[in-house]
């Protein structure tokens, strides 16, 4: 569910490290890790995460005593929650951190009850969350999409000379080769990665008390703020961002254009593996219920409906961006929804592609026998050079996905 | 879950009426009983309900025994999925149909196996069910908005005659009625309903076989597709609609403007509970975790987050109309996500809205030295010709709302 | 650019029935009549229209003199704006409503400047504009879908018993008649015509006054609304919508559900028109820069460019109709980009649609290579039985389409 | 129109430059400069320029002699098109390079025609093309985002230690200073102004040929390609990108959270503008039609209505992303519209609010009542803490925008 190479100590504890059940349609329009990953579960351990940081941050600055950060640590790590009271809790309230602060502060005791959630408010701590949960996620997106990259890589290497024939406006154009078409995938996936990368950079902390002054903190709140990121493993902001939401924007752009680089090769699939063209076919082709004889190629028609989620899903974050003076009157609770949503789906449609690209069978033949058709029609002076140029572009391409970082 | 005055016979079996626990946000984003409706629980009995009534419908029309109707309908009641085994299966061929019917001829035996599902394809069986489920969904909805209208309704009628200041673009301009405002929330209301009630007409049964031509029904195809529609509460369309998504087009832009309707009130009782204009307050405000002073306006704060979600789960759905030849490659599996999510926030939305009205205390004391100020400025001949205005056009409202039939 | 039936009488006068030259990309993103319908011309147009009407509707009910209303008129007819400093002084005051005001109170002089615009708010007249405007383009739009319709319906019937192979998810699948396939293009288009003359419907005079009380009429305000709106053709309301955008909400709906049928239909064509299926071809195809060989099927492809611009606009307008108290603080002035351009672009669908399929050349005997690729793969029992039920169907869906009213 | 510091040569010749006139709705909704950047004088210049560029990069390639580039140079200097002709012809081809082509062939005369447009396809120019012109209107909007940043700074200078009442859920939280408030704008649109740095940075030049393989230039193809891009001031890509359109969803991505930067700041303006808050007030407030004593804050109003249409049209050029094979069948032509439409509402939204940050009236006491009424509520301990620790934010923001390169 993590990336094994997290650099993030874990906060052991009550919070199950179980991944839930996969709803009716998870497994088709929710696949892969990032659902696990934005599951509620992993949320609460990540809220609980944040207060325990924080009174080590506070505690580090002197504001709270040692001791009452371990307490808090191990409130952290022992309290039992119950999910539906929980939910039902946070509606009264409007979110789910003051009834777990209720909570924290039942398990502390009173003496030490004031000493938690030190200084901040519900959106430092949930805004925090939601960027653990965002990077956990945005890491596994990006590691489909890194896999999805390699095998384009594999099939533009083994099929560097192969050739087929261009198609424009679904129209037979000139020759090229498999292995340029399969580049092209790979220069929009490399793309994308990198576009995660930088929505990884953007995940920062938040800290900023009620009215985002951080005046609890003295002379200190930078330096808390510095605290908690440095052991959460995100960024420290310039200033508190409770209504600057331009990191949210960023992140939804790039899963934006991730999705659109993964819907562009799941299409290209699906029309090539079309019964009217058939050049490739996918490893495993679903049946149909009324027809025997018929193979879908799932695969790459499920990355293509999880990839049409996100623009409308980046459009709702995108108009969230409104939030009102110190904290929004509903803009930010808007936020929660889609963010998940988008994760989920842009990770499901990367992760259809990965299966998809890995193993897709490729028909020289049936590519060959269709370019003729072309040749025919077009009668080109040079053929070969059309092929000679392919590859040649197909090296270039590869050579700089060989030299990423 | 269900409307009690529900006019279709109910499954009995297996899958039980569980309303599945809320999650960490569902109590403010998912909230009212649309959740529920919406369910996997629900969906799988719909899908259920279909195959059974599909077995009578094909009897009825001598296509299949009565008898085996009778055991395609026992097994639909009793047969045993396990969810995540079922989840699972309908990633490999692209829909949980297939493996639901894979099921249900197990549990008849082979000698009935070929009855089951005569005729039809899995995506008759998932369109009807998402039908069904939208159906049920559209009818709590609609509810809701009906309490919330009944709501403005009351309100409008206590305070037809209190005065308060009118506000354009944010600035004091002449005087109204809070009554007039109310009506204005109650004509919104109204008109969504009669969207809803619209959408709740296009709600058809879908049948049409492997490729839409109902051609295992002989003679017999129109017949099968009414008797169905019948028992299931459903319209007989024209034609099987596999990829004309007219229906779906409509039903989206209903809970849009329903979506719409619902804001528009929600951010006026925002901005009329801000403490700078203080002229109403909700019955039930929320705390907040770091400021034992403050008050918060959850009801309206989450009516509009819940609505916010829905134009850009209106566009996916309007961008997913584009279905290819007899089955989309694609745009199919992409309608079932933001369907159940629309329905759900938007039902969320209206919920919250019933709540928010439902409780509103009015200020007249503020509103009046809210537009004391306003008088000062404004200098007006008679300021109560636009009180008087303002109760006429209420009664107006309120006649034209006690008229819907 | 008007519907010859028009039923409200012009206004004579200033405003030049000129249709403004094309932009760059207008032919293939702006085509057909729309474009001129909401050009800047007709909104100049039907904004005097509106303020003539309103001037002869308030001296119907005794509130300004006979007199007045004529000279109203003739100022309206003979007012002379300069198109540049109108939109500078639109900026200032936020809409072009105070400036043309402005500009007709120096026409009709001093005495009478107070009787122009009488009672009316700026958000009256250009709603009840906007509504003209939309209404003129909704005639337009619908006219180009029926256009498309009547051809689906000509395609359908030549071709009812075409053998074809039925495709989904782009495999082959079993067999169908073109005839079919043409049929579902008709009742996707006819149910979109029906959407469109709904919106119709829902064209409605605007007139509240500047906080919506119609205070300035007395107890004459109904009666001064319904003369209104008698006068310009529209619904009248039940109370003035200033704040209540159900309307635009249901208009923009119908035209995103259009614009869904259009798509379908046009990527449909395109893929039948590809080099590898091959079955079908427009009739003036494009050629390329680049080679002299190849056919672009150039109107399916417009149609589907300019469909996919609909879902994004429909979100933007949904998004826009929470108007706060009673004008708004910006949702206002965000309707007027994405009606206007909703309109013009789905219209323009439309237009490349009803020119696509009006020219359409079936290729029967391609239709029917491939699906005897289909048969030798599927071995159906009887393939007739396929043919003689779309068949049916296609009946069906014809006597439908003429039967409409 | 361009910015001055334009480090690429202009194409002298017939394309005026002339300021196209502002459309009705323009001035509100089109303010700015970006307008002129995108409009079809400005289209035509570009494309004329990169033809003249290719001819130019292929003769320093040796594929055509220098005198025939220097005839295409005066050909594209020279060339006089009739836009209407234009429009017309690009839509029987599907673009507008076509018939451009046509006609510098027609000018240098038969001998040089083969020269002209050496190895392209249409795409190849129109990308370019648009990539010049989105390059001139981002930097014009980042321009004005910047402006607007300087003018928030300046407000955060002036009243770093200004008191007033945070506000969160439109609720009276605790002291702030105005200092902050504008701080957080400040850093909002300091985060834009990266976005819109790195969007510039992704222009690239466009160069494949017919299929994307750049056959026709050989082993000089990545050559060509980098003349071009180092004689238009663009990257040059490391394939042709014609079917991945990654750099396109990043520009949008940038200047949707371009938009929502905007936004927030703006909604906080015309809130803090309000008659019930009263806190700020525009320099040049709007008039009404209706209320004399009226004063309207056109400037935030219209930014917030520019900022709104950005989200639907990043959402539509996310969904067009999925180009088919080597050039879609009309996800290629729905990119023109949105791109041109999200620069110029994204630089109208900046440029209102540029003017409206750079005369905003503060009223320190009128903040100080409101903020006594908070005092009276909350009971704080130590008010002055609070103002203290803001101070010290507003100076960390400070530094960072002054420290910005």
């Amino acid at each position: 569910m993590r990336p094994s190479s997290s650099p993030w100590p874990e906060l052991a504890g009550p919070v199950p490290p179980a991944v839930p059940p996969p709803g009716l349609f998870d497994e088709i329009l929710a696949r892969g890790p990032v659902r696990a990953a934005v599951s509620d579960a992993r949320w609460l351990h990540h809220l609980l995460a944040v207060e325990s940081a924080l009174a080590a941050a506070v505690a580090a600055h002197g504001l709270i005593p040692p001791t009452a950060a371990d307490a808090i640590r191990a409130a952290c790590e022992r309290v039992e929650l119950d999910p539906t009271d929980l939910a039902r809790a946070a509606a009264e309230s409007g979110n789910p951190v003051l009834p777990l602060v209720r909570a924290l502060r039942e398990v502390v005791g009173p003496e030490l009850a004031s000493q938690v959630h030190f200084g901040a408010t519900s959106q430092d701590i949930l805004d925090t969350a939601a960027m653990l949960v965002a990077r956990d996620a945005l890491a596994l997106v990006r590691t489909s999409v890194r896999g999805a990259a390699d095998a384009a890589a594999a099939l533009a290497r083994s099929h560097r000379d192969t050739p087929m024939a261009g198609r424009t406006l679904l129209r037979h154009a000139l020759p090229v080769t498999f292995g340029l078409v399969a580049a092209g995938w790979l220069t929009g996936l490399d793309a994308a990665e990198d576009e995660l990368t930088r929505a990884l950079d953007a995940t920062a902390v938040q800290l900023g008390g009620a009215a985002g002054t951080r005046h609890a903190y003295g002379h200190s709140g930078a330096g808390v703020a510095a605290h908690l990121a440095a052991s959460l493993g995100l960024a420290a902001p310039v200033l508190p961002w409770h209504t600057d939401r331009t990191r949210i924007g960023l992140i939804a752009g790039a899963l934006g254009t991730t999705a659109g680089a993964v819907g562009k090769v799941a299409r290209d699939v699906s029309l090539l593996a079309s019964s009217d063209v058939g050049e490739v076919a996918e490893a495993a082709p679903g049946g149909s219920s009324a027809m025997p004889h018929k193979r879908n190629p799932v695969a790459s028609v499920a990355a293509l409906a999880c990839a049409s989620q996100a623009p409308g899903l980046v459009g709702t974050l995108l108009g969230s961006m409104v939030h009102e003076h110190q904290r929004a009157a509903g803009a930010w609770h808007a936020e929660w929804r889609p963010l998940r949503e988008l994760l989920v789906t842009v990770g499901s449609a990367a992760e259809w592609l990965r299966t998809c690209l890995s193993g897709l069978a490729v028909d020289p033949a049936a590519m060959a026998a269709n370019l003729d058709r072309l040749l025919a029609v077009a009668g080109l002076a040079d053929p070969a050079a059309h092929l000679r140029a392919a590859g040649e572009l197909v090296d270039v391409a590869l050579t700089a996905h060989e030299n990423r970082e």
